[in-house]
């Protein structure tokens, strides 16, 4: 089912490409616009099921349709870049030309491979709307818009019957889930500034998602070189992996040389949203000395990257010259590396942040290629002892002024997140946040619960996630089990995605999202009815759940057996159920005689179990050969 | 450090000793009881550490202790089997001998060997006190009270300095978290029924210990074989893997063949609590059949249980004939293999469960041994679906009614609970049980807080658990990758329990546990500090923290090194934090000038950070090689 794209060259990226086990993609058209289709995956039930299929949300994009034919070396299709167009108030220009420095320096066969297509960057104009939100003030309903609207509904045209009871079954704290998503309840959203559709105009290759608590609970993947390890190739390979096991959006967090082309090859082949920090390649334009930094070497950046289609940047404004001594005390000072870049550069200058500073100058940039604020924590705590800490809610509180300023400026904005905070604080923070940033939506990294699990820190985090995005978090960035020890491999961006697909659906189940617990139920039904396969494929990795099934009970004839290896085949505590439901009926039925149905179980409970002795017998004989 | 006993024979086992890394056991002496000493696991730092060891709670047994020679062919030493008999009031019979029917009629080749040494049992007379709860219901405080409260203070004598503040920043809902633990106070919790220490008088080779909400959250991990797979040899060893990586308990779940002598093999080699579930052996001795089920072979097995040193009983006495009806519309009926079995029967025969009618006799006889109950949830839910249904809460009410029946006899108490709840049901879920069976301790599996991952349900439950911990469940039923696909291995076992100590830790935390964040403190620390060594020895699996580690940067060098390959050598957030100290220093200290700081941190960032290229290009040459 898997299968690699062929490398065209030396050095270009191979991917994994092909549906997950018994899914086909599906492109459900608009009701609200025939222009828009939206992408689900849908799972193929086998007989006895309650229902043929169903659909789930997807982020994995074309990578896993069969009908289409995946060229690294093209990019995706930017179909969608007509929406821009059709609105007007942007242009096309030459744009920026790419620097030595934008590679830090690299050249020669340390210089990683151009990619094969340039285009041409479109900017908004002055006075016009470009933004989502300036968009969705002005009362206009985007294309993005309504996509995001069917994307949410999961395809659905109309609401189910009883997703009204559902939203009042959940517990939101304050959230206004809706019974159904119309596209005016998405303007409305964006325009509250409670959520933001994050997607450059430079980023067509990209499918349109929405982040905001009266939503589903998104999750984000990191990936990016570093200086000591890894290359282009794994990069491009880890963010198609991470999204084909749903990860929503990924931030390429590359350091080191080869920024710019890492990024280049990653965006034009990403159909979920790419994040950065743009002063980790303003620093290597510096040597990587932070008192170097200039407010004009990351203007440049910044311009050179929303060009390339960057749809959001974290940007630590918030590290203010006066906040930085209360970092002092703390266990485990300042973690962000973004926080420690700026620390240093306003503790070398003795200035004011020039991130701070130039805070309406960078509105004007981002609003003109809709780029999104990602207010960055650069104060966030690195243990437990430093959570909720004067430093943190310092900077938290800056973060909302700037929230204020950037919506000013017509930018759509979401506020980053801890890190590290023990389970009684969690809810502190985030109503902390949702009160200093008029709701705009959070985007938390964990928090970790204990820090005494290095190796387990996607565990320790995902409890954290699931409570957090619960209480009102939008967006989960999604912490490997390598985290605080090394750079995640694929094995780990697979675990780590997964754990937090886990985190983020527990959460929309408790909030009371109408649909959210169909998956579940389905999953639940076919797990009773021993359709072993379905159990499989509607699980978030079957291959997985197949593999550890298989361990003990390998043979394809136990993948419809009608029992586990937990109790074996002769007793088995589901298959007492038909009994409970004969006898349930008979309450119902007065008039059957219950001396008939007790000898009818007497009998039942003779004959329906095969013999266990049998089937471990044939299983170790089979182990034998 | 870790090595394999050799094996006396063919057909005995092999388990894991040795201490884990920089670890030694220690034995502190009670300041309460010259004759009482409690083992902890002291953990080595090194050099550059603010103190130079800090000791844990230890559940591991004599199979970590360097001084011990393990011997599974005799057994653990029985020696506090004296604090039974010195206090009175039991006596040592002949006791039952072993059936073909408690191996399920094995012979020959299928029969498991026999434990090599017979020991008379114990047993409590009639008129005098034989149960912890007996005792302190009494005013008498026993040995194991004062193991327990040493146990829980880590062998601290004295409170901690800010012992009392750190309960009450904590947030318990209602649990009274003393700030140092007293034999006192651990008799009153027993009195009161909010906590029991589950210890067969027959089980004198393990180690006291408490499950109660104003304790340490404790956890489980469930082990046996089944009638299709596995064997004695993996049974002792999965015991012993599970205590070293930090069960507080186990267990037998053992079906199918061999149940006693598999059970005697474990429970004579177990520092920890064994618990099981009598219906289970009961039924094989009726070849798996329900509907042959009668008190006398109930009533037997339980003997025969008590009589080997079981040390808690799960009974699912409150399956009544009148609920099972309630089951009959849920998604995934009835899941407990237990409460299936009564259900069954209960309906084959129409008649009331024998259990809960012969519940006064089952006291008598678990009174007898000091046999706890663990009053099973046989109507728990198996799906989101099913959470804190009517069916679940009417059998949840008949323990409670329970519960006091019991205490009235004189038995230690607990409750078991599910399974399967959304986050937003699961605090609705305790309270229920809180308030129905009077505090008695709340024993959950899990709970998964989604059905849609099967192969992650450690992390499902996980979630779940250090919830329902932190709201007061007093111990949590792990979990393993394995739950719903098939048995769980080795390694299955260790990450089941490796995610419950996280889930277990991170409640203890929240509650406001007075000394449970010292070890998060010294793991961040180090972190900080880049003493990888420590972070690694600190954590719960130093192993795997190393190899994570390694895997990225392998050289001895690079634990040494003050960078790790997230940012590189070139520039390390944690480095900032000496400036900020430097700074922090200076705004204490008006008269220096900030024009001269300023001038130093300019310098220090140009020569503190070595060369990233260097490090890659040594990386690479080392890989190259």
């Amino acid at each position: 089912m898997n299968k690699h794209t062929q490398p065209a060259e030396m050095g270009a990226p191979r991917v994994t490409t092909g549906p997950l086990p018994a899914s086909r993609k599906v492109h459900v058209q608009s009701q609200y616009d025939a222009a828009v289709s939206v992408p689900l995956r849908e799972i193929a039930l086998s007989e006895g099921a309650s229902v043929p299929a169903i659909q789930v949300y997807d982020s994995s994009g074309p990578y896993t349709d069969a009908d289409v034919t995946i060229d690294l070396e093209s990019g995706l299709s930017r179909e969608r870049q007509s929406w821009a167009i059709e609105r007007g108030g942007v242009e096309a220009y030459e744009g920026r030309h790419v620097k030595p420095e934008d590679n830090g320096g690299a050249t020669g066969q340390h210089l990683a491979r151009e990619f094969p297509v340039r285009n041409q960057p479109l900017r908004g104009l002055d006075g016009q709307p470009v933004t989502q939100f300036e968009f969705a003030r002005a009362g206009i309903i985007t294309k993005e818009m309504i996509f995001v609207a069917d994307r949410e509904n999961l395809g659905r045209r109309a609401m189910l019957p009883d997703a009204q009871a559902t939203v009042e079954a959940g517990e939101s704290f304050g959230a206004e889930i809706p019974a159904h998503i119309t596209p005016e309840f998405v303007r409305s959203e964006i325009a509250a500034g409670r959520a933001i559709i994050p997607l450059n105009i430079n980023h067509p290759e990209a499918e349109p998602m929405i982040i905001g608590r009266n939503f589903l609970v998104k999750i984000n993947a990191n990936i990016g070189n570093s200086a000591v390890t890894s290359s282009v190739e794994e990069e491009v390979d880890k963010m198609v992996w991470a999204i084909r096991w749903g990860a929503d959006n990924v931030m390429d967090l590359s350091t080191g040389r080869n920024i710019h082309n890492t990024r280049e090859w990653i965006i034009r082949n990403s159909p979920a949203p790419i994040g950065t920090v743009p002063i980790y390649q303003a620093l290597e334009k510096c040597e990587g000395d932070p008192v170097k930094l200039t407010w004009e070497i990351y203007r440049d950046t910044l311009i050179e990257q929303a060009e390339q289609g960057v749809d959001y940047f974290t940007i630590h404004a918030g590290v203010r010259l006066g906040y930085i001594h209360l970092t002092a005390d703390r266990v485990t000072g300042i973690v962000s590396r973004g926080g420690s870049i700026m620390a240093k550069w306003c503790l070398a200058h003795h200035k004011e942040s020039f991130l701070y500073e130039h805070f309406e100058d960078i509105c004007d940039i981002m609003r003109k290629y809709d780029v999104s604020f990602s207010l960055g924590d650069g104060l966030r705590p690195g243990s437990l002892a430093d959570a909720n800490d004067r430093a943190q809610f310092a900077e938290l509180e800056t973060l909302g002024e700037l929230t204020k300023i950037a919506w000013d400026k017509g930018c759509q904005v979401m506020i980053e997140g801890p890190g590290h905070v023990p389970m009684h604080k969690i809810k502190i923070n985030i109503d902390k946040q949702l009160k200093e940033c008029g709701e705009a939506p959070f985007y938390t990294l964990g928090p970790l619960v204990t820090d005494i699990a290095p190796g387990y820190d996607h565990i320790t985090s995902g409890i954290g996630a699931a409570m957090i995005g619960w209480f009102g978090t939008a967006m989960l960035c999604y912490v490997t089990p390598k985290e605080h020890l090394g750079l995640p491999n694929r094995d780990d961006v697979k675990v780590g995605v997964i754990t937090y697909r886990i985190a983020a659906h527990a959460a929309d189940i408790a909030k009371g999202h109408p649909a959210a617990q169909i998956r579940d139920n389905a999953v639940s039904e076919a797990r009773f009815d021993f359709r072993w396969q379905d159990q499989f494929n509607l699980g978030l990795d079957p291959e997985t759940a197949k593999d550890f099934h298989d361990e003990t009970l390998p043979k394809d004839a136990h993948k419809v057996a009608h029992f586990c290896s937990m109790c074996g085949p002769k007793f088995c505590s589901m298959k007492i159920t038909q009994d409970v439901r004969d006898y349930a009926a008979t309450l119902n039925d007065r008039e059957q005689g219950m001396a008939d149905m007790s000898a009818k179980f007497k009998e039942m409970g003779e004959n329906v179990y095969v013999d266990a002795d049998a089937a471990k017998a044939e299983k170790d004989s089979n182990e034998a050969l």
